[in-house]
């Protein structure tokens, strides 16, 4: 297996006014092309720090050395001095490009420096931004430098994987199962005959996050075949595996309803538009979802939503009842297939002694069928906020699975 | 000035599976302490891996060393028994804390693990999860050892830095002034004059998002008055920043409304629930904001904001006037004081010549004063809707600061 040193340049990062989301991005591309980064590094924009830092990865014959960061315009941007000096090699300025360059961004004054790279190295193209990257080989190393800019960044990285598609294959022996629906500990134990039956030749691991628990699988044995694997797995977890790989489960949630032509509306209280924030990310979203109300207050739950006083009052707006309620009428309202609900407590005030913050309702209906649930989230608001969002979402998909 | 090293220790984060966001975190809160980090590297759940680098942390004599990760329950969690070995001490099991612990998370046995720390290591208590941290000193070095969960990471280094309140005090030369509504490139046009009247006392730097431009301001000559300058730079910028440091434009546009005691409502198309979600993700906001229509389609424009189908059949659903219709009639049926809408094309699909991919318009309306503006973002869905959502914002903010 190749491995990788990715080291990012950039005062910013360090003193914490930018995340590094590259870094990520990069690491990620390479596990699935069967590359493993084995060290993260950054470091400040400091022409002697770089040298020195690229130097030990050097000697260290990663195969590959990614640098990000420090390409710009202003006298800060210093990754091209550094590695000239450490490579003593020249710069050359790409005099073409740079007329080009200048053509595209019409209005701005470009500096030379952006459309300079090592004699030694060939170009990147750059699909958003004006600096140009570069890769070279040194010794056992290939080296690229990259953009800090993550959009640029990201185009740089796709174009020089395609340049060298047959060293970036993507690895078919790792995949993941997304789960929604079980603890990280009770999945875990769910495991574990499978665990013990591919013990050595296939490796698990568990990544828990507010989307759910992704269970990664690594097949180390060539005797295990891809496709039987994940369908024994997906068999064996069942209800609680949504989806493989990158797709979200909004993502099939969304294809589910065009297929089935049902479409959808919200009432939501507590998540205040999370849940309609994240349908609405995707593309096309608007053949399967009408809209939504935010009901933030009983006087909204009640005007535009129909909920009575009554019930409001008989029950308190954080209950089974009024959740269903909700789901009801708006489908009713938005003349919709589907309603979805929640009302709940995020806090870090407005508990009760029967209703402490961290309780939520949420409910799902589809004509007179609900499906309704109570959760209590111990966790701080954006995090009871993010909890209610997917357990909807789940909701939402376990009811089109049903019914479907 | 002190340094500090940070060490990320976690396969996840190496191989991208899990975005690293603890280091980001650490850095801010130490450049607001006038500590430099000034270094960050991230290696794997490997004992040696970690004996080395902490090793070598230790040889660079940094002020603080930052440990994060690799302190939960199961067995690839190994920071613990990597330290005892480089440190040669023992492990001591927190029997109490470990009693206390197992009360708070009734259901489940937790391993005896998460009770023990370095016999050299005083404790740092948990609020969210099991992992108990730790801090100890080494030679010249001190040492924090973090878990990797983000949550309970925070609140421990809240809990370490006010134990060591001393150390910690807030660096009052670095300030950040918050702006909207200027580009990154007129905003440095227009600060140059100050930037030379300052040159060598004043380090001026630009950090664009989609949220506006961050201008950060570091006094590096004694004869600036923290205070003075803060005026002289918020008066000469005037209507563009809209706070300082870390306050949002969300939380400045609540304070604002609480003070005045208005109400809000909303109307957002293209957004989808962005503008909601970010409102109601600040405590207490049910004071000022009752709730939002999301009109995903004609349809819902016309029938739960009455907006008349002949005005979009005239104009079109992204038009002025449009726009200007939802934000008055959301207010009127909402019953609050200001009403905000937008109407747009994110893309990818779905303009036309005359309203290509891009455009948006967005209104807020006070009693019979509208603020209407037509933006044309030409960038992906995504990037689309958080310009409009931070456009929506700072409108309403202008209207704020207008009718005060």
């Amino acid at each position: 297996m190749k491995n990788a040193g990715i080291l990012t340049i950039g005062n910013e990062i360090l003193q914490g006014y930018t995340l590094d989301t590259n870094t990520n991005h990069i690491s990620k591309e390479l596990t699935l092309r069967n590359i493993e980064a084995t060290v993260h590094l950054t470091i400040a924009d400091n022409k002697e720090k770089i040298i020195e830092k690229v130097d030990k990865f050097l000697i260290k014959n990663y195969d590959y050395i990614f640098i990000t960061g420090g390409l710009g315009p202003t006298h800060d941007d210093i990754t091209r001095h550094s590695l000239k000096e450490l490579f003593n090699c020249k710069l050359s300025f790409l005099e073409e490009r740079h007329k080009n360059i200048n053509k595209r961004f019409k209005k701005a004054k470009i500096p030379k420096n952006q459309s300079q790279i090592l004699d030694i190295a060939k170009p990147l193209e750059n699909e958003y931004g004006t600096a140009i990257g570069m890769y070279f080989k040194h010794k056992n190393s290939k080296i690229i430098v990259l953009p800090g800019v993550p959009v640029e960044m990201k185009g740089m990285l796709n174009l020089y994987f395609d340049k060298h598609s047959n060293d970036f294959k993507k690895n078919n022996s790792i995949f993941t199962l997304n789960t929604c629906g079980i603890y990280e500990t009770k999945l875990y134990e769910k495991m574990k005959p499978l665990i013990s039956k591919y013990d050595n030749k296939i490796y698990f691991s568990f990544l828990p996050s507010y989307s759910g628990v992704k269970l990664r699988v690594n097949i180390k044995h060539r005797s295990i075949n891809r496709k039987s694997i994940e369908k024994e797995l997906i068999d064996y977890l069942n209800d609680y595996v949504y989806g493989i790989d990158d797709i979200t489960i909004e993502q099939i949630i969304f294809n589910n309803l065009k297929k089935t032509k049902k479409t959808i509306s919200l009432a939501e209280s507590c998540t205040g538009g999370s849940i309609s924030k994240k349908l609405t990310g995707l593309p096309g979203i608007s053949k399967v979802f009408t809209g939504s109300v935010i009901a933030y207050s009983n006087d909204i739950k009640n005007k535009i939503l129909n909920v009575s006083s009554k019930l409001i009052d008989d029950y308190g707006a954080v209950s089974k009842q009024v959740a269903e309620e909700m789901a009801f009428n708006v489908k009713k309202i938005f003349k919709t297939d589907i309603g979805i609900s929640c009302t709940g407590i995020s806090g870090p005030t407005g508990g009760t002694v029967n209703k402490p913050v961290g309780t939520v309702f949420i409910s799902v209906c589809y004509k007179n069928i609900f499906l309704t649930e109570k959760y209590f989230f111990k966790v701080d608001r954006q995090s009871h906020r993010k909890l209610t969002e997917h357990a909807a979402l789940y909701m939402l998909w376990r009811m089109l699975i049903k019914i479907k």
